[in-house]
């Protein structure tokens, strides 16, 4: 790409250099972690700390001003207090940086001095031409180049195909859960925190044309700017990739909250917002996990076509419970044909072979778990009234175990499967095995369902139009 | 208790010796466990293990039926398949049994013949003033004299406070989570199935006149029975400990699911039913995890009186959320005294004083974590218009992790304090710590609002009375 034509989020998430200031090497600060985890996971580019007196970090060189670095700097990361800041701002413009990234608080969300600080940094680094991430943001990371900005220790950063957006550095207390426990694999991830220039509208305009993210997940207070713009990309892009929005400041005190937490004045209600999303044919999630769900399920799993769903458990009450949430995931549960109703006579006794759920706890009284196995997967996978899988996953031994992540992976190859686990304790390498293959697993039989019932809307919606 | 006084369930939770029909030596079989746990978990009782031809498992005499038994039997755990548990059943008539658990299922779930032959076996027990757990039912859990039955591994059984009635087996899927992931210590447990003679009014009597159960979680597809008797004994009950209760069936396709599942005809609709059990002073909770907040803020914390939360974090963006989630929890976030704003001038910057939920990265960018810590936690105690806490708890070292549990823990003698990790991962020993010093652990902020607004709402009911 040649200067000219690339995106000013593309010195954001590809700069070839980065200069942090407020870098240290007290491990007790969380802007330790700043320079430790570019070092740490082996960022491609170059690192420039900024610290006014150490001359040495982690084996780096320390400048004592952005303006003292010698090459040329695409990104600056400044986390010094908010007083500090302008000066630290009029220092990149002399540099002629191409992008800043500003984790510190204190800004607009803090009152009217807060608000002339950004009014003037705002000025002058758009004068300078110069884009601003934050304040009050922890930006960005990119798995591709192993950038990543976090107050926290970051061990890893698993490569896929998730992109992010943040209003808040949520994620970064998070980093170890979205790879370790929700095995997320992403792309990219911004957190925009007050948006004084950069807003979500860039954001999902850079995620929308990039090809290494196929889903976008935004986690928002309010929208900045122009709102009908934004509605309008939401449109276009979910024409091409699915958008997950987790919206926060849903209720009056969380709206006041998120006032507060990032400066933003919140103005329409919420059911505006709700209406406008689904326009724009986004998926919202209800809360955290929610969020996590979702975006997991577009991570794994490919379009899923029908909504007719069977359940495979281990326990009949915990099938019942899947079976509810059925309707507001907007999926059926399928009614088997006939002759394939039928075959599972091989497998269950008379009375259980017409049902859904169906119950592995019953088959195993009569057969082993190989044969219960093979014998439900193959009809389901034979019945073209199924078009998706939710299964209860167990195996009491290692064979087991074994056969379980065999035989779901080959139907996952046919017809999405979502899992969770019998017993998440002792099952909790069949979970991993299960995710190495691609299937995702979930934290109850209710979740993994409102998860295949968020990938079956999109693409209702998406086919709809 | 004299025999006479002795409540019919007594036989069930505290039979002096159990038998086991179905008993076997091959462990791919489910119900291997069924002997394999008794001895393990050192059932205080005699084991008397019942199989046509074996004469020894694990170091048990067994016996070819029930009646060549020498000594009393009071309770036979029966687990052959529907056709053959007739013969059982008068057996035990013949042996003049105390009480029976049936956990194999084909009866009145699957036709015209297994009704037929759970109506015979009612008649001959209900003659013989024989009480049955069951058909279909995994029965009982008693953790003070480590009786369970279960059809998997049971590793530990933890000794607390809570009574569960299911519905189902469900449990037993999960029976090691119970444990170690949601740490929930139960004082007796009891699988309903098929309730052909026992129902859940039975077991709510039971549970609600057995001192060492203070709180009870009932899963349930249906009311069986006198629904009028059942609400009355709630009512009852909920005026002296909480009782939770999870309802599934609630959509058309669950209830129909149910009524395959435990052969229960499902009668009344779900708002009728939720009607019901607001009047009888029940938390319903919405799902399975839910379920388990829910009994789980029951078990670890003392009445709460006020609804005004405090929230700390170390992400505005998770507090937001959480906050958002006050409203449905019938919480209200916590407004501080002027004083007390006053007072964490000392750890916050002004901007940050005032407001609810409070953000240690901001305090910690000037503080360290303990100053932090300290500063805001003895505010939030001062404060009279605090009645609870809800922490997002993290610390980056072994000493700031110690801190935290010994703050928490000393300020949930006095306030209720309920917790989420920030990292789930590096925070597990955290979680584990908090948990052993009496603080609950959740999975999100929102699930630990949720969890603290039905503590609330309970106490709101009873005293309201």
């Amino acid at each position: 790409m040649t200067e000219e034509k690339r995106h000013f989020l593309d010195y954001v998430f590809n700069p070839r250099s980065v200069a942090v200031v407020g870098a240290t090497d007290k491990k007790e600060s969380v802007n330790y972690y700043l320079v430790s985890n570019l070092v740490g996971l082996k960022y491609t580019g170059k690192i420039y700390p900024v610290h006014p007196r150490l001359k040495e970090l982690l084996g780096l060189k320390v400048y004592p001003s952005v303006s003292s670095i010698e090459d040329e700097v695409d990104l600056v990361v400044i986390s010094v207090g908010a007083g500090k800041t302008l000066d630290v701002v009029r220092d990149c413009v002399a540099k002629r940086v191409k992008a800043i990234s500003i984790t510190a608080g204190g800004f607009s969300e803090g009152g009217a001095e807060g608000k002339n600080i950004e009014r003037e940094m705002l000025r002058l680094t758009g004068e300078a031409g110069i884009r601003v991430v934050g304040p009050n943001a922890l930006s960005p990371i990119n798995t591709a180049n192993n950038l990543a900005v976090g107050f926290g220790p970051m061990k890893i950063l698993a490569r896929g195909n998730l992109g992010f957006i943040f209003q808040s550095g949520l994620y970064q207390t998070r980093i170890n859960w979205l790879y370790s426990h929700f095995k997320l694999r992403m792309s990219k991830l911004i957190d925009l925190g007050n948006k004084m220039d950069i807003k979500e509208v860039d954001a999902l305009e850079y995620l929308a044309q990039d090809d290494e993210t196929k889903a976008i997940g935004i986690h928002m207070e309010s929208i900045a700017g122009d709102a009908r713009r934004f509605l309008k990309l939401l449109k276009q892009t979910t024409a091409q990739k699915p958008v997950v929005v987790l919206k926060s400041g849903r209720t009056e005190a969380g709206a006041k909250a998120a006032s507060s937490h990032t400066g933003a004045i919140i103005k329409s209600g919420d059911i505006a917002f709700d209406t406008a999303l689904k326009q724009g044919g986004a998926i919202r999630a209800r809360d955290l996990e929610e969020f996590f769900d979702f975006t997991k399920v577009f991570n794994y799993l490919p379009p899923l076509k029908g909504n007719r769903l069977a359940i495979s458990v281990f326990s009949g009450g915990e099938g019942v419970l899947a079976i509810d949430a059925c309707q507001g995931a907007g999926l059926v549960p399928a009614e088997l044909s006939p002759s394939v109703q039928h075959s599972l006579r091989k497998i269950f006794p008379p009375w259980e072979s017409s049902y859904n759920p169906f119950d592995f706890n019953v088959s195993m009284q009569f057969h082993s778990f190989v044969e219960s196995a093979d014998g439900l997967y193959t009809a389901l996978l034979d019945d073209p009234n199924v078009d998706c899988l939710v299964v209860q996953a167990w195996g009491f031994s290692p064979h087991e175990h074994e056969h379980a992540v065999k035989a779901l992976t080959a139907f996952n190859k046919y017809k999405p499967v979502a899992a969770w686990i019998a017993d998440p304790l002792s099952g909790k390498e069949l979970g991993e095995n299960l995710e190495a293959a691609g299937v995702p697993v979930f934290s109850s039989g209710e979740r993994a369902v409102r998860a295949l019932g968020a990938l079956h809307k999109y693409y209702q919606i998406k086919n709809g139009r």
